[in-house]
Formats: C-alpha cells, sequence, structure tokens
C-alpha cells in the first residue's frame, strides 16, 4: 500500500486538492500498481496519510466511482472496479497503461503549452496553412454554387473533384479513372471504411509493427484478428511475412511503404516488388496508406506501391492532412476496379457524403495549380528543418549510445535505447523538462512499454531544434544514469518490499 | 427467356448501345428475372434478336464480366454469377432486391431529373438553405482564426461550439453540460459512433419497424443482432417491446420518438414515460434521433426523451440536415455522463474530427441568433407544404381505399395499400410518370417488399404537390385495378408455364 504514502498533493496548484487526489488514484488504476478488487484505505486513514480533511477523500472517492474507477460495498469500504469502465472490448484495448497526458496524446488531444517544445506532432503548424488562398477558393464556389454546395453531395464524390485528383494522381505515376476514386473525410475515415468494407470479426489483418495507431484501433475496433510484424529499414522481412500469409490467409495488410509512419523506414524497390507477387499470389489487398510520400527530399525511393500495381491488388490511400490542412477533414481512395461497391456502402454508413463546400473548394485548388506551388513550399520548410534535425541528433543523441537509420525523407525520426530502457518513463521525465516525444508504446498493438520513440519535425520551428534536441539529450543522459544507478543500488540494498 | 427480348435499345440515347444493353441485364440480374447461374443468350443469338452487332453484345458481356455479375466457361459460354459481388456479409444485406434506381436511392444518390415530382427526398432543396448569411460567417471565422480553422480540433469537438450548443438545447427544455456534449459529422456517423463504442458482433439492438434506412445499414455492419417491434400511431407497443427487451436485454434501443421516420407517427407522452422507465428497470441506453422534433406545426406532442431522462439513459443524437443544411455535415451527440470515454474512442478511430471550418462558423450561427429567423422561417415554408399535402392527400387518394394518420407536424407521410400490394412495383410504376415515391422495403431489416410507402414535402414546391399528388392517384388506380384484372384473368386462364 505503499503508493498512499507516496501521492504528493499541493495546495498551491490551481487544481482543488480532491482533484489532484483523483488523479493520483486513477493513474495508479490505470497503471495496474492498484489492481482490481483491491480495496481503497479508509477514508480517515488515507486523509491522515495526506494530511487532508476526510472530506477531501470522500470528494475524490466520489468522482472515482462517478467515473467507474471504483465501486462501494455498504459497510466493507470503497474497492477498484474490474474494469476501470466496461468498455466494449474493442475500444478498451486502445487505452494506455500509462498517464493521463499520454493517453490524450493517444487521440491527438494533448494541450500543448507555449513553452513546450513539441516533438511529438507530426501536424504542421496552422501558419503553414494556404488559408489566404483557400479563403479566396471557398467564396468562389459559394458565389457559383450557393446552396449546392451545401446539399448532400454523391458518397463517391463531387464528380469534378474525382476527375481532379486522378489528374493529380496522374503526376505521381498512377493512373486510374474517377470511377475508382472514393473521397474521403481524412485518413482515417478511410482506414475506417476500409475495415467495414472488408473485415469481419475475426479476419486476420496484417500490420507493421510499430504502426500508426489510428490503424491500430480501427482493426481492432471491427473486431480483427492483428498480427503485426515488425519492420526492418527497408521494409517487412518478406520471408518471415510470407510465413504469416501462408498460416492466416488474411485479406488484408495496412502498409506505409514510404517514411512509414512512426519509423519514417522506406521499402526498398525490390520489397515493394515482392509484396505486390505475394499480394498476387494469396490474392489479399494491400491498403497503402501514403501520408506522406511527397516529401522525398533527396530523391531517394518513394515509388507507390499503387503505381506499380499492375494486378489491381492495392487499396491506395491519400492524405492531406501533412502536405495542405489537417482540418480539410479530405482525402481519398484509389479501388481496386471490384472494391468498389463495397467501399461505397461503407462510405455510406459511415457519414453518407463528406463536406461538399470543401470537396468544392478543393477541387479549385487543385484546378489552378495552386497545390504545385504549395508542395514545393511545404518541400522547402521541412527539408530545411529536416537537416537540422539530422545534424543535431548526430551531435547530441547518437553518442548516448543510442541507434537511428535517416530516413531522408518524411517527419518522423525514430530512436531507439538500449532495449532495458523504457521510452514511457522517458516521455514523463521529458514532459517535465518541457520536451514532447512520443512513447513507442503508442505504436504497438499491445501497446507494451517500449525502448523507442519518435520525434517529428511538423511542429517545430528551426530555432528550436537544436535547443530543444540538446535539453531532450540532458534528460536522456539523467535517464540512463538513474537506472544504472537504481541497478547498483539494488545491488548494495535489499529494498522495502 | 422472354426477358431478352423484351430488352429496349435507343440509337439516339446518348448512352453506348452497349451500356445500356449491359444496364438492361444488370437489372434483370439484380432484380432477380435472370437467376443465379443461368446461361446468358449467345452472343450472335442475342445480336440477332435485339438487331445489333456481335460487337455490341461482346462488350456489353464484358462489362458485366467486369463488375462481377456474370462469368465465363471457357467453350460454354457466360453465366449469371451465384452473387452479383462477393460483398461481406455486413454489407451485402444492404443490397436491394429491386431495381437500380431503388438500389441508388437506398444510398440516397438518385440523380432527380428536372422534370420529376420528388416525394421520394427528404431533405430540403438548395435554395431553402441560410448560404448568404453562413457565408459571411465562414470569412468572419477565417479573418479570425485563420490557419486555427485548418488544424486538428478536439475529438470532442470545438469547445465554444459545445458551449453554444448547450445554450441552444436549453431551449428545448434539454439541460446539459459542454463535457456532456460530443460534435459528429452527421447524425448518420452518430449513430455509425454510438454502433461502435456499444455494440459488439452479435449483441441486440432493438428498432422501430419501419425504420431509417440508414441505422439498419450501420448495426448490420457491426454485426449486431436486429430485432425489429412494429410501431403504431402513437409509438412502440410498450407490451411487445417489454417481452422482447426481457426476452433479448440489449444494449440499445433506437427511436425516433417525434415524427418517426418514415411514418411520421410520434410517440404518446404516456408511452414516453414508459420506454423511460423500462430503459431504467433493464438497464440499457435509448439512442434517440432528433431529427425533426423542432417541426411541430400544431403544438402537439413534441417532447424529447432527453428533456424526460432524469436517469441519464439517452443517447441524444442531433442533425442539423432537415432544419439547415445536409451538407454541413454536422451534428452533435448528448450523453449520459458514463458514456463519455466509450464513444470519444468511437469517434476518434471513425475519423478524429468534425471539420473545424464548419464548426466555428455554425457556433457563430448559434451565438448570433440568425438560427432563429432561420427555423421559424423553415417552419413556415414547410407548414404551407404540409397542410396542401395533407388536403390533396385527402382528396385523391384517400377514396382508393389507402389509410394514413396524420403525423401534424415533420416532413413524412406514411401510407398504406391493402396487404396485398407490392410498393417496389408501385415504385415502379410511378417512376415511369415522373412520380418519385420511396416504398416500404427501404424501411425495413428485411427489405422485404411492403404495401406501405412514403411520401416527403422537403423537396416539392407548394405548386406541384396537388398536379403530383393527383398523377400518383391514376398511378395508384391503375397499379390497383391492373392487379385485380390479373387476379381475375388467373381465373379465367391458365397461364402458360
Amino acid at each position: 500500500m505503499g503508493y498512499y504514502e507516496e501521492i504528493k498533493l499541493s495546495k498551491k496548484s490551481e487544481q482543488h486538492l480532491y482533484v489532484q487526489l483523483y488523479d493520483a488514484i486513477k493513474n495508479h488504476i490505470i497503471q495496474g500498481t492498484i489492481k482490481a478488487d483491491e480495496k481503497l484505505p479508509p477514508i480517515r486513514q488515507l486523509a491522515e496519510i495526506l494530511c487532508v480533511n476526510n472530506a477531501t477523500v470522500v470528494k475524490a472517492y466520489e468522482l472515482l466511482e462517478q467515473e467507474g474507477y471504483v465501486y462501494k460495498r455498504v459497510g466493507s469500504g470503497t474497492f477498484v472496479s474490474l474494469k476501470p469502465y466496461p468498455l466494449s472490448a474493442a475500444i478498451e484495448s486502445v487505452r494506455l497503461p500509462v498517464d493521463e497526458d499520454l493517453s490524450l496524446m493517444n487521440r491527438g488531444q494533448i494541450q500543448i503549452q507555449e513553452h513546450m517544445v513539441s516533438f511529438a506532432s507530426a501536424t504542421p503548424t496552422p501558419d503553414l496553412f494556404p488559408v489566404d488562398d483557400f479563403q479566396i477558393l471557398l467564396n468562389e464556389v459559394l458565389n457559383r454554387d450557393k446552396g449546392n454546395a451545401f446539399g448532400y453531395q454523391e458518397s463517391q464524390g463531387y464528380f469534378p473533384l474525382r476527375e481532379s485528383l486522378v489528374a493529380y494522381m496522374r503526376q505521381y505515376g498512377i493512373e486510374t479513372k474517377s470511377e475508382n476514386i472514393q473521397v474521403i473525410s481524412g485518413a482515417q475515415q478511410g482506414i475506417d471504411v476500409i475495415a467495414k468494407a472488408f473485415i469481419n470479426p475475426g479476419d486476420v489483418v496484417i500490420l507493421e509493427k510499430p504502426t500508426y495507431t489510428g490503424a491500430i484501433a480501427t482493426f481492432k475496433s471491427r473486431g480483427a484478428k492483428i498480427i503485426d510484424i515488425p519492420i526492418r529499414e527497408d521494409g517487412l522481412d518478406i520471408e518471415a511475412l510470407e510465413a504469416v500469409i501462408e498460416k492466416y490467409r488474411p485479406n488484408l495488410i495496412y502498409l506505409m511503404p514510404n517514411f512509414q509512419n512512426p519509423t519514417g523506414y522506406s521499402y526498398s524497390r525490390e520489397k515493394k516488388q515482392r509484396v505486390l507477387s505475394l499480394a498476387q499470389q494469396y490474392s489479399f489487398h494491400i491498403v497503402e496508406d501514403d501520408y506522406l510520400s511527397d516529401l522525398s527530399f533527396y530523391h531517394t525511393e518513394n515509388t507507390t506501391l499503387k503505381s506499380m500495381d499492375q494486378q489491381d491488388h492495392v487499396i491506395y490511400i491519400k492524405s492531406f492532412s501533412k502536405i495542405f490542412m489537417p482540418g480539410l477533414r479530405l482525402g481519398f481512395l484509389v479501388l481496386p476496379e471490384k472494391a468498389y461497391p463495397r467501399i461505397l456502402a461503407a462510405k455510406h454508413a459511415s457519414d453518407i457524403s463528406t463536406s461538399g463546400l470543401i470537396q468544392r473548394a478543393f477541387d479549385l485548388y487543385l484546378r489552378n495549380g495552386i497545390w504545385k506551388k504549395h508542395i514545393h513550399y511545404m518541400e522547402n520548410i521541412y527539408k530545411e528543418r529536416y537537416e537540422i534535425m539530422d545534424q543535431v541528433i548526430r551531435k547530441y543523441i547518437l553518442p548516448l549510445g543510442i541507434t537511428y537509420h535517416p530516413p531522408l525523407g518524411g517527419l518522423n525520426f525514430w530512436l531507439c535505447l538500449n532495449e532495458k530502457f523504457s521510452t514511457n518513463q522517458l516521455y514523463n521525465m521529458a514532459v517535465k523538462k518541457n520536451i514532447l516525444i512520443v512513447p513507442g508504446s503508442l505504436f504497438s498493438v499491445d501497446q507494451k512499454d517500449s525502448n523507442c520513440f519518435r520525434l517529428s519535425i511538423a511542429a517545430v520551428y528551426p530555432e528550436q531544434i537544436e535547443p530543444g534536441i540538446q535539453a531532450l539529450s540532458e534528460v536522456i543522459k539523467e535517464y540512463i544514469e538513474s537506472k544504472d544507478n537504481k541497478k547498483r543500488n539494488t545491488g548494495v540494498y535489499t529494498p522495502l518490499l
């Protein structure tokens, strides 16, 4: 019961004491240090330990009960619930066994304070958005289309936009036609729609390990059986992949072949070809999530699978969140010919159609050719940041015994400590120094603690990068040393308990 | 094989002949007149029958094969596929055993020609949208918030909008707080998010019969076991409901207590109270889809369940599609306190967040009070149409032996022929006279043909209503007579086959 003694409440905090206490106990429950059905201390006893009024403990316990973390048994006290909240099996697993901030970050919802350096966000900052251009186009659409811009759109997408997207795709070597385009309200919806169309509960889906959190959540929510395969610097191990395919005969495999999230790794041309051959041989669909192939700073391999897809096995997802604006909630799928009816039904059941106003404005954006100018602009911005980041990682971080494979494009850097370390802990230490990173646990299906973490350059300004990384390197040093000391201590003293 | 002879191809049509032929055969396959594994006629034979080139038939067959409607067996010909396309079990059932137009209508995708009178659409016409007001507000937001309007929003919804919605709800007798509001991208997404949060495959959901097609599709897609209970003029039969609840112990029941879609029926106050008591007794959630309670023309009972919900069992869905603009893709949920974490995770997995730009503009719309003016405007428009509709239904339709319960509000009228009749057939006859109705089969879980159909006043102008209903009454008369004649004929002649 030692953890109750360690709870620190501050009377100077803006938070009420009972809320602080509620938070502390909740975190222990979520982290599993206080287990299901364990009894909480009697109210007076805990009040005494923490030097607070009984009323503070009463209110904290009430809040815990309201939120479903504990339950009362009349006459015998307060106990930890079996499940913090009886979430449906599918959603529950999205919860994190780490602290509240992290669980917010998992939903992209962390509040970033002004004084923080966020290497966590993979989303560009609002000052990079082409807002003025877009405002002009929105008005052009409204003046031209009036109420029609606010009627229901075709579920498949506004036809002229689908035509523009066909032309846009041609620039990237993908030949398709408007019938095979499905407009979606962002890449996350794309994954959700694909899951609805192709996955029944118990179906196997293969993912990369680590991979995009949102994909894990969606496939889990659909009841899929997820098999993940570790990714290497040049893509999945094809033999391992084939063995898993042979065994499980999946319907779908979900990949990010270029500048993978979170690792930044890209598949070699040969591996891309081999994945396509497997799709042909074993007859499954590949979901290619192309959130960033546009950002290849050194003209290295960034061919999309879809452009190599002779046999029509690839469902291609394109998002505009990183290159244009995340709040557009706009993206599209390029579909294999036969996938169309299923996908359309799934899209319709999801939200009927994507905003017509946004579709129409973005259509003009593509037709006017402004997007080329903008992508070029974003490339330059990100390339500058990339080069600073690469340099300072080499200067401050690598000497600490950390491994790193330069991605040569994209926005993400994947750094790994020695295997004994925990980046959940590192995250908690770094956040106290106002540095945000994303621990590897967020990107894995089982959400186990990991020795790797992700840094992104999407939301840091060039002048923030060196001081930020330097500060981070000090946190890492401190963390490594504290771990080493603990080890030494463990040898000398026998800790109580 | 007589149906091939009856195929009519027009050389004057803008459609290629082979596309016309493809369409005709596809429709027969979908309708089931050409059955699975039936052989299509040899190419030359069909070309001769229809007086077209062999190449036309070849191309039509190729297209049918591409689309998965037929398959070839080398040396023996072309055969109808077992299933038009092997859709996943969940989605497949959304397909209709009627003709292509109807299946498009099912997805809200039917192309309404200018000369048609559409009693089918329940969506207001674009000329009724407050576009000018909204354009001003969009610009106000962009000038004020710049890029922030296009960043990711909180998944739960833009906070000031949630505050405005709390105030908006108060006007309707619903007391809530911003923490219990979840912004959604339209009511359809609301149903989808609720299904993700609360339904695991095999869980029981209770629906009204008939009910909203989109809800059926979503719950099916989630793998729910659906039990539907016939609705009466004053709501569900509470004894029947309780028996089903007792037997199946559902997690969720989905209701539209005011001006139900498609029937227009409203629950009596007493039945509303009894449904809430059942929720308390058997501990389930009620999903209240309030798409229209605002439109009570005669101040009849239109209390929402949520406003009566003392025990916090109701998940309330509010859509703005009928009162404002469907293309906004905006709505919200009012959640029971405990439902919040599940719903938030499900929303995040669906599309991360709803468009920030639209949320911000709509927030101003509510804050400026323009919505009151607009709702009043819409009420007047719809009330005028309602009264004309009610009159002409009494004048032209009721004398044909059709039953009807005046809804006293909302946009939908539910008319029932004698039980022996098919409104799928009536739909097909009416469409030839340029009148669109929605046959009852679209609103039932099993999509069986029905003797009832829905008329809506959302997309017809006052001056169209009388001629439209008169024309429809003639179609109905013709249909009834043809049925009666057939019967008589059957008695006299023994039909071939």
